[in-house]
């Protein structure tokens, strides 16, 4: 199963010495064995940071969010900002960007109390649950009013994406970034059926992998590591420990059980907490 | 019932004499009373074209052809550009910029023998007949061959559409200019079921409205006056006399009968042909 992982190295080869960590799509599993010339060492951790942050805040979530809201998405400061699977490892990142960076108008759309509890209380963004009696329809409608969504960034598809399309600003932008509500059914889910609003609204959706901003990684990681600096941004982690757990913290994704980013700890590293402040 | 029209003065007002031409959203009707100051003389028009040039290749449809392939498709030299309702009104026009101003490869879709014969004899394009048994997607396979879609001007939706996003290339422009295949349906028909494609390709959807162009008509009828005069641009009207028969003519649209620009001529004009070159 191919997944992003930071490993560490057990015998020394090339440039590499033994502990020294290394990243890539290392996949769900123990031990690997990678040619010398395909090892990325570990970069964009920062002092202070667990090592797991390479995967999320400083890594492909925290990189998603940034790439996404900023470029695909073109946030302006002031924006109203939506965000869906707001708890969420990429979605936390965006509703913390728009909300403390761009002085964004912000809304977070999650599935419970609990999670929409952590996006008020803890991110300081308004909060819709769409598992609640309102829904999703009418609770964007008591949140937002008559305000109009510029940038809304879509992890979930499906009946939420209709409704964000339905209130789309003039100019309004959907970044598509995934559509989890569709991936687990036997039935593709179709797209939204009022896409023609993108007409009446000269609004645009823009999908977009993170791969196509390779040359601007070092950029997005000094950005996120500065706003985690200036408190701007914070992050969770949900920890499942054992690879034998793996395909639970997967499920976890699908069930809607996570807050903030899903990380399965395989084994501990082999040299202790010191060794991050080398990178 | 609203419909772009061409007008001529019949009272004098204001800076209007007898005869002048004026253009505006004046309806389905023989007669109009239009407040001055909301009056606009008719302006697009070249020596030696029809009045009803105005209203089709220097008017909405050659604009909407220019901004949406120009400014929302962002075309570039070369691009492999695939067209719907090709052999309408704006489609035609799409396909003449692409492949006469562009050097794209062009690929125009549209329903029938006569029309495929229009697009490949007097457009010059590859067409697509979305009526045969072979229908869009093996159409498109085989005139496509491995060749990936670069802009996809939509004027019909539904099929189309998926057909097109299954082929986008990385970093394709959909332009959402219409979806005349769901306007007359009981039940929308919904976005395509693929739309996750613009993840996978980095690809968007985007629409827009020409009017929000207005800040540069005058570019736009220079530049379509010019290429008409270079032999780039053609255009061809269905003309339908009578106001009788206007709701016949809207049924061409529908029905897709038409070629070209469908126009339904309300009165001959009360001044000869001559009165046009003053303009």
């Amino acid at each position: 199963m191919p997944a992003m992982a930071i490993g560490q190295i057990i015998r020394p080869a090339g440039k590499f010495r033994v502990g020294d960590f290394v990243e890539g799509i290392l996949g769900w599993r123990q031990y690997v064995y990678v040619e010398v010339s395909k090892l990325v060492p570990l970069t964009g951790v920062v002092r202070g940071l667990p090592l797991s942050a390479a995967l999320g805040v400083l890594g492909i979530t925290g990189m998603t969010a940034y790439f996404g809201l900023l470029d695909v998405g073109k946030v302006k400061k002031g924006d109203c900002v939506v965000v869906s699977a707001a708890a969420g490892a990429t979605g936390s990142m965006v509703c913390q960007i728009a909300k403390n960076v761009y002085s964004c108008f912000v809304v977070g759309i999650a599935g419970g109390a609990a999670k929409c509890r952590y996006l008020q209380e803890e991110l300081g963004v308004l909060a819709v649950d769409y598992k609640s009696e309102q829904g999703v329809e009418k609770g964007l409608k008591q949140v937002l009013g008559k305000r109009r969504i510029d940038v809304y960034f879509d992890n979930v598809g499906g009946e939420m994406l209709e409704s964000a399309l339905r209130r789309i600003s003039f100019g309004g932008r959907i970044v598509v970034c995934g559509a989890i509500s569709g991936y687990n059914k036997d039935k593709l889910t179709p797209g939204p059926y009022n896409y023609l609003n993108l007409i009446s609204c000269s609004a645009s959706m823009t999908g977009f992998l993170l791969r196509d901003y390779e040359h601007r990684y070092k950029e997005a990681r000094a950005k996120l590591a500065n706003w985690m600096e200036d408190g701007k941004i914070a992050f969770r982690e949900d920890v499942v420990v054992g690879l034998e757990n793996a395909p639970k913290a997967l499920q976890r994704l699908f069930d809607g059980q996570n807050i903030g980013k899903v990380i399965v700890k395989v084994a501990e590293p082999i040299q202790d907490g010191k060794t991050l402040s080398k990178l």
